[in-house]
């Protein structure tokens, strides 16, 4: 495990915000030592820094009288969705009041007629999408786990649908939060388009907590496509199927899903989801359109597969047989963990213009070979993104050690193609010092802008720029 | 004419910088009356506001050199594209120094293979559209001016192919730019997604010149699709046309264009470009995709429209009347002039969701014959966006009431169904109350970000938020 730098209390501050809150939201405030742990980071290789108490919000205005106290206070104020975040988001380095909206979970407004839906930061992308599903609507961002939809905004998430929907910036028409005074912003109205002012909106898409706390979000939505259909395909090599991915999206196939697994990958996603994969690089697809348009996409990308030795190239037509192959890909950062019982994964989520994939992706299993580190790699590789997995046994320090030699040398080779070191998982505190390479002078502007809206950085501190 | 404010003139600092300028660039300083007049704000209601002088910068570090000597003197830097905003974005209320940006105008670099380029600020959408179309490829965002790519990224412009492809904001990868501070920072890398951070990509689009000058712009760019067929309709009403275009996007018809004309210009259009239209509500309609995609799409919009009793559907198969049709598009704000000689438009440019659409352009006509205003109406309807055009004799008080009226209720109406006062043309001078009447707080902290990264007030002053 490798220890996030702890920042200085305010013990004082502390203890009379945590007074004034507990008097204000009883059995709603909790301070018991497995909940504080729960609500710190726990899905990967960062130590859990947990908040000293935490508070289930149910409304906006509780969520001002929250951040208000803590304003008063000096107090950090850290937002809580689903805790599924990978860098280090949800940890208290300062400690503080951890504010779950796992209780504001209302669909609060369906436009159907205009394409968009009024959601609370609980709700999670599955909830969503099952209420959706009669209106013949759907939302298509879908990181791995079951995430809310304020944590998804607060990390500008994304997922495999990327490649044909765009990520969180591209589906939040407008926000309400709160700011670091207290104060209740709404950034847009729910028009689909605005040149109004500065774009509010997406400076908190991604800001992680750390200039707000996202209340409500109102989101684009999509039709169900007439029709949807998944195919898979092996490939002798990682290359080649870079290549076919590379070749699909230069000639402009409206691929709804693209997806890599390497053969570690495939061995995973066999024994955890009982599949029958071949064992070598493997594509997913999925083709959303017209039925006209589905088959269209499908055979040019078979022959451009084709041309790159691709076989086994398969059309999933089963709703099950599909549903079950998505959800192993849903899973595999679950499924990669039993390729070592009790080792922990370090996630990497370089993103290459996509000309720079195939060279990428094949440097970072020769890295990973030359460390000695095993390391599946799974990539939503339409949009040049991938994930690679080292699985470490913490307990030894010289193989932490080399997994932090290979995640500081993957992040710089991405840099040095024109790629950052995050695709979709966010700074948090994991990724600081890479942000500073990737964009260097810009730093520091961000840093501004996170002082001008939150003086006493009592917002979600350490995260993203310099406490 | 209506006057925006004059800001309080730093002389002694504007005489100071003149003089550094003036030996540091040489025939490239001016300061000529009429080179000035032509850099301020020209094309509509709002009085010339003339910087002091007026620079063509060659390059980045030209620009930096620029902002750094008016940084030093606390004098106004007001950069300027091709001068065809028309909320009074380059008028110069505190006088200044102009960066004419038109001499930077190459384009450093095309990435086919990942569909992206790189271009100066001064590059126009026509250059950029020429230079690109031997590779099969093209930028789809188009203003109704050829204006340059900077103004566009700064404006956040869209035009009649956003309701496919998004505006300025969705197809911006990356930027460069000189800081308040002289500081030049990149934005973002050229990967097509990223979570590094604030996304001050999208901050700077969008911000007028209010905190920084845009030197650089990676765009995303589009491969010409395999089939491109447009089609124009005639309604019995404008609500029956507006009716048609609700139907089309909440079915998911992909079109590429969807514009409305009402009566009034279409007849401008017939007379401006010697065309032969019915005078009648119409849409013109553009299909982008694959041959067989194009037909579908064509027939499915054909049976809504003869649903809401269009007639005259007309598929235009010849490249050249396509080209004519269109350019008569873009030529509207001219042609629609012509309908009144002398007389000066007010632009409106409200953007409603798409289901108050109908509903929000009938009341805007009422509204204006109620006022007696001739009042044009065109639009970007797919997206909820549309025009009205408001021709108005200037020398007349009466009616430059009425106007201001007129325009006033518009905006409240679009802000009252969610909407918003500009869907594309930005706050400026002109539009600064209704920014305040439709995001009320938020605006507070806008102005924190704009004193924040430009706390002497320097970059382009009197825009957006208060000076």
């Amino acid at each position: 495990m490798v220890q996030a730098v702890a920042l200085p209390r305010n013990e004082a501050g502390i203890a009379k915000a945590l007074q004034v809150l507990k008097a204000r939201f009883g059995n709603r405030f909790h301070t018991s030592p497995s909940m504080l742990e729960q609500h710190a980071h726990t899905t990967t290789w960062i130590v859990n820094q947990p908040p000293d108490a935490v508070v289930f919000a149910h409304d906006t205005n509780e969520v001002a009288e929250i951040v208000k106290v803590c304003a008063e206070y000096g107090v950090p104020v850290i937002p809580f969705g689903t805790g599924t975040s990978l860098e280090g988001h949800i940890n208290a380095p300062a400690g503080g009041v951890c504010i779950d909206m796992s209780e504001m979970n209302k669909v609060l407004a369906v436009h159907a007629g205009d394409l968009d839906c009024v959601v609370q930061p609980g709700v999670t992308r599955e909830q969503l999408n099952t209420f959706l599903r009669d209106q013949g609507l759907f939302f298509p961002i879908d990181p791995g786990a079951n995430a809310s939809i304020g944590g998804m905004t607060a990390t500008r998430a994304s997922g495999t649908n990327a490649v044909r929907y765009g990520t969180m910036k591209d589906n939040v028409l407008a926000l309400e939060a709160v700011m670091a005074d207290g104060t209740i912003i709404r950034t847009a109205q729910r028009a689909k388009k605005s040149s109004a002012g500065y774009d509010l909106t997406r400076l908190l898409v991604g800001s992680e907590g750390t200039l707000a706390v996202i209340t409500e979000i109102t989101l684009r939505l999509q039709g169900i496509p007439e029709a949807i259909s998944s195919a898979r395909c092996s490939f002798p090599s990682v290359d080649a199927a870079c290549q076919a991915v590379m070749t699909t999206i230069q000639y402009g196939v409206p691929v709804a899903r693209i997806e890599l697994l390497d053969e570690l990958s495939v061995k995973a996603a066999n024994a955890y989801a009982k599949l029958d994969l071949p064992v070598t690089p493997l594509l997913l697809l999925e083709f959303h359109g017209s039925e006209a348009g589905v088959v269209e996409q499908a055979e040019t990308f078979g022959a451009i597969a084709e041309d790159f030795g691709g076989n086994g190239f398969e059309m999933t037509t089963s709703t099950e047989e599909r549903n079950r192959l998505w959800k192993a890909r849903h899973e595999m950062y679950f499924a990669t963990h039993q390729l070592r019982p009790g080792a922990i994964g370090f996630s990497t989520d370089v993103c290459v213009p996509i000309s720079r994939l195939a060279e990428c992706v094949v440097a970072a299993q020769a890295k990973a070979e030359e460390l000695g580190l095993l390391s599946p790699v799974v990539g939503h590789v339409g949009d040049g993104n991938f994930h690679t997995l080292p699985l470490i046994d913490t307990s030894n320090p010289d193989e932490v050690a080399r997994a932090e030699e290979y995640v500081s040398w993957l992040n710089d080779l991405a840099i040095s193609m024109d790629g950052t070191c995050t695709g979709e998982h966010g700074i948090g505190q994991g990724k600081r010092p890479y942000l500073e390479r990737e964009l260097g002078p810009a730093v520091k502007y961000m840093a501004a802008i996170k002082a001008a809206l939150d003086p006493d950085n009592i917002m979600n501190p350490g995260k993203i720029v310099p406490a």
